[in-house]
């Protein structure tokens, strides 16, 4: 007998040679029929490996990333088998699982394979996956390996195994068919119900350009057909959302080749709402005792060299600029925090003075690799919603709950309800890595774990994922598509303080050292912005949208009382259009629902005659007669609803 | 007889050898005896010069800036008569008349001169401006004019007149004094009737530190006492208001060694009073139809190529940033022009689309010497109010009136009732200064000069003082100390729409050239904020200033009443202080009225009682009782005077 520990530590005695899909029998019909992979002491193990000695034992269903990964690398070897079975000469190289689903990575040799043909494979799947082909590993010698893909002339494989070594090799035989693998797989491939080759791209064996270029073949599978169909309307839909697309289509933003990679130029609709998210947190901040302060986008090399930066920012970097003053140096900017530390330096403080918050909408500049910049999610210049809070060591705790409290209103007024938190520590094994005394990071470390405890977040500790100058909590945000995006963060920091040699004079009259907060609720103005349109595809709230309402005039006649309305509007920094093309009132109607205003109001004989207008709402319809003080009655009350319930109030 | 033509164009015959003073005396008596120079034939001449030949004559009194040009000339003889007198061995080298008054640069030798000699020296002036000694010219040949100094063993005369040609040097001699001299003096010293020496300050020798250091002794003289008194209460007033004082008393900005020299850091008071500013124009802008727009503060080395700027800005311009990409560069951006080019480039434009009007508050970088720079008004970093307008030849004229309206609305609403235009056009001999073809300068020019005529705008034409891209009309203000300021610019530029390419299709359906227009009502938030302050003292305009009412609290007592005050202040936007400090109510009001806070509110039993409020403004004291609402409406009320009245509504 061998004893079994489960994840919950109950112990249980199995006979000796027991699978984990028995195990899983023996504690339920249902488990044994949705396991999916199985963890033997840490080690991925198959369903039917059976367990020898004592140990730990994870099993794991579709539920689980584990489940999902054996699922996806499994679906890659029934890919795998479906092209040799109709290009017996393409010769296979590598097909891992993925994050959504698989791909294999193929040489097609002569034939150029293209997306035409991507449905015959798929059906070629199916049919194969119907036969509940079981996968079983079994262990090879280098010599036996090597043969078996020298005899079926695969050069890829070949080079795979020569660098493995001898005793370490397997292969996984289902059906006839059989492949190079690690193990991990389902119990067999009936577990499959659907398949969709997604599209075929070009790669490099090994991702080297100097060798052949093969061909791959991305594919996601499911265990249920349904399953599929949502997924392939998910990722229809991201497509619409996608914040490039969309960007370009609302005209919020553009780059230029000649102004650089990474460099977004906010065009005025974009700059208009990116100032309404700034006046937004300004208003917020104000209301929370933060002070705006503004700072230079360079700073001499030596502020750099003082806050440890420089080090930082090295060969990988935008490079210091020189001036005319021989061994002058600055450099762009890549973080605010150094400013802020001289502002506060630029004159001695009291205790009774503290906490100073001073907030900027600071623009940063970091050099990424152009094969890494995307749209507005990874820049080389971005514009932080940065704040640093100078406290005492008494304030700390109470200063980082009101950061939490502002963080949460932020997310609840742009609609993000969902969302989980990120504690990162440092790895206690690279000290290395880090700037800063061992005892400050402890007594940071600690400050934020009690604070997400006291606010209740629901977090994760991630050891090793500390910035090297702090600890930090961050934000993580679910939206619309179920899909995770990182938002704000928070930051403790006893180095800068130190760097600067910050002072306060306590109550005992002596100086003492604060402690500083960094802080960015939505992280940067560009990726907000960017989760924004993702999130809400385009459909803003209310108060943050660009043009609030459409006025819709049936006929040119009924201009003159469509501007009375228009202005009335305006004079209650309500945003409206007014459309008075010569075109009909349904073209008009279909148009605005099309660009997302959330109110049209439409104004013909009998509204300008009754002084009433029609109002409609976006996806809502008819929404009845009313006169423009009740309507302006109810944008204003919309609006309030997400933005005028700050915490502190 | 000769005919001299005078400057209203009418001519009158005079004797051979008659002299300005002559001329003078037979146009009036008055005239005569204020009279202090004069040219003929645009050649400065003395009044006591014979005219041989017919000409032109000017002649000049103290109205005159060059009558006070031979004031501050002929005073500085008297200053070196002076010194002689006093210091024998002292050596003279050169005095000129400057913008304000004259110096002159004298070596003591081994004698150290310092401010506590200037009184005696500036008695021994008076004593011999007194004695009325007439100045007198006369021609040395170059040999005499070596003679005289070597014999006096003055090496810096000698070196200046080795310098010279023989035939062209000259001295003036009044009473038994002689210096070297090219002429333009007073008739007599008598003229000379206050005098004020004002500082001490070290020069080198022709400017340059391997030569010997000069004492430079600072002066000022006028015809009268009381003016005098005056220019010194202006001076003493001036330093009052220098801006980087009050700056530093107000807490509006700082400077930090580390970050960097000519680099403000903008404090909360400052930021608060800047992003006012901002959203003043802001507001303005909207409704004149501007859009705003944000670019990044770094472009690509080949955006700079494009727009010309690269050769502009060389070795002695910040240096461009280096990137790990071989071959890549980035310029800190000098400009914003080619990036709102890059805007308007993102996507195609109609006739019917134009005027474009991008407008952002864009942070620029140059590199100027540490020696040149100067509080806010001469920095490395400053953020323009910039706009660009993208129109078609036929709006030049209406868009350009349009910018000339912003600009004196800008100006009104911040009380600088009083300005002039300058209108700067190229210098035609020297072409090699400027980028595009002639044909777009002269098109250029003349859309400025129209414009400024239309507007009855009171400007100057300066030849030769246009950008190197194209011409401007820049705007001067004069503040109450009567100086004045260079403020906001207009600048016509048909060069970067066609380096950029830029075009809009036409009613023709054909491509055209845009023509751009640059504009800056501010100048800089940087320059404005100084200039603002300056010429306020820090008495800003009420909509502006930092801090609107003080609410003074008579006792603790009154504290929860004072409360609520504020709350209903706040609530509409007027912004406040509560002094609940426990102080007498007198210091109270002495302390805000130091402050140059608008308005004092005092809370005490009665006021609590009755449910209203005392109200004081600043410089006024009482004004009597009122409730809180009428407060607010006669707060608004004055706030409204000068922002609301912009001239398009």
């Amino acid at each position: 007998m061998i004893a079994i520990t489960f994840p919950d530590a109950s112990v249980r005695e199995f006979p000796k040679g027991t699978t984990p899909l028995a195990v899983a029998q023996s504690i339920s019909e249902g488990l044994a029929r949705n396991v999916l992979s199985a963890q033997f002491n840490n080690t991925t193990v198959e369903v039917t490996t059976p367990l020898e000695e004592d140990g730990s034992l994870k099993l794991f269903t579709w539920n689980d990333a584990e489940g999902k990964t054996a699922f996806w690398h499994s679906s890659a070897h029934v890919l795998a088998q479906a092209i040799k079975a109709l290009y017996p000469d393409a010769k296979l190289t590598i097909g891992p699982a993925i994050e959504n689903g698989f791909y294999y990575d193929v040489d097609f040799g002569e034939h150029s394979f293209t997306e035409k043909e991507l449905a015959a494979v798929e059906k070629q799947m199916l049919a194969f996956a119907r036969e509940k082909f079981a996968f079983s590993m079994r262990m090879a010698s280098k010599k036996e390996a090597l043969a078996f893909y020298e005899q079926e002339a695969n050069p890829y494989k070949v080079e795979l195994i020569e660098n493995l070594e001898d005793g370490t090799i397997s292969f996984c035989d289902h059906a006839d068919f059989t492949d190079l693998c690690r193990g991990g797989h389902l119990p067999h491939t009936g577990f499959i119900k659907a398949v969709k080759l997604l599209n075929v791209a070009g790669a490099y064996w090994r991702g080297d350009e100097t060798k052949p270029q093969l061909t791959r073949i991305y594919g996601i599978s499911f265990p249920k057909q349904k399953e599929l169909t949502a997924y392939l309307e998910l990722i229809e839909e991201a497509k619409k959302r996608d914040h490039r697309k969309l960007g370009k289509e609302l005209e919020l933003f553009t780059f230029s080749e000649k102004v650089g990679q990474g460099l977004p130029l906010w065009l005025p609709k974009g700059t208009a709402l990116r100032e309404r998210l700034e006046n937004f947190l300004k208003a917020a901040q104000k209301k929370a005792g933060y002070e705006q302060v503004i700072s230079p986008h360079i700073g001499n090399i030596e502020l750099y060299k003082t806050s440890g930066h420089y080090e930082k920012y090295g060969a990988d970097s935008f490079q210091p600029i020189e001036t005319p003053a021989e061994g002058e140096m600055f450099l762009l900017k890549p973080m605010n925090c150094p400013h802020h530390c001289e502002i506060y330096k630029s004159r001695p403080w009291s205790y009774r003075e503290l906490p100073k918050r001073y907030a900027e909408f600071g623009t940063v500049y970091r050099y990424e690799q152009s094969g890494e910049l995307h749209g507005l999610t990874r820049v080389r210049g971005f514009t932080q919603d940065d704040a640093h809070i100078f406290c005492t060591p008494d304030q700390l705790d109470e200063e980082f709950k009101k950061v939490i409290d502002l963080v949460l209103y932020v997310f609840s007024s742009l609609g993000f309800e969902e969302f989980t938190a990120q504690v990162s520590l440092r790895d206690p094994e690279k000290p290395e890595k880090y700037i800063g005394s061992l005892e400050n990071w402890e007594r940071a470390e600690n400050a934020i774990v009690n604070a997400a405890k006291a606010k209740n977040l629901n977090y994760v500790i991630e050891t090793g994922e500390a910035a090297f100058y702090g600890p930090k909590l961050d934000f993580m945000v679910k939206d619309a598509l179920g899909r995770k995006w990182q938002l704000g963060t928070i930051q403790v920091d006893y180095n800068l303080p130190e760097r600067f040699d910050l002072t306060y004079k306590g109550s005992d009259n002596e100086l003492h050292r604060p402690i500083m907060i960094h802080r960015a609720p939505f992280g940067s103005m560009e990726r907000f912005v960017a989760i924004l349109l993702e999130s809400t595809g385009g459909n803003f709230p209310l108060w943050l949208t660009p043009n609030q309402v459409n006025i819709l005039c049936v006929s040119e006649k009924h201009e003159n009382y469509a501007r009375k309305v228009l202005n009335e509007l305006e004079n209650n920094e309500i945003r409206a259009l007014l459309d008075n093309r010569n075109e009909t009132i349904g073209k008009k109607i279909r148009e605005a629902e099309l660009s997302k205003v959330p109110f049209m109001i439409i104004v013909g004989e009998k509204e300008a005659e009754s002084n009433q207008i029609s109002v409609r709402r976006h996806q809502q319809g008819d929404q009845g007669s009313m006169d423009v003080p009740s309507f302006i009655a109810l944008v204003k009350e919309e609006m309030s609803k997400s933005i005028y319930k700050f915490a502190s109030e």
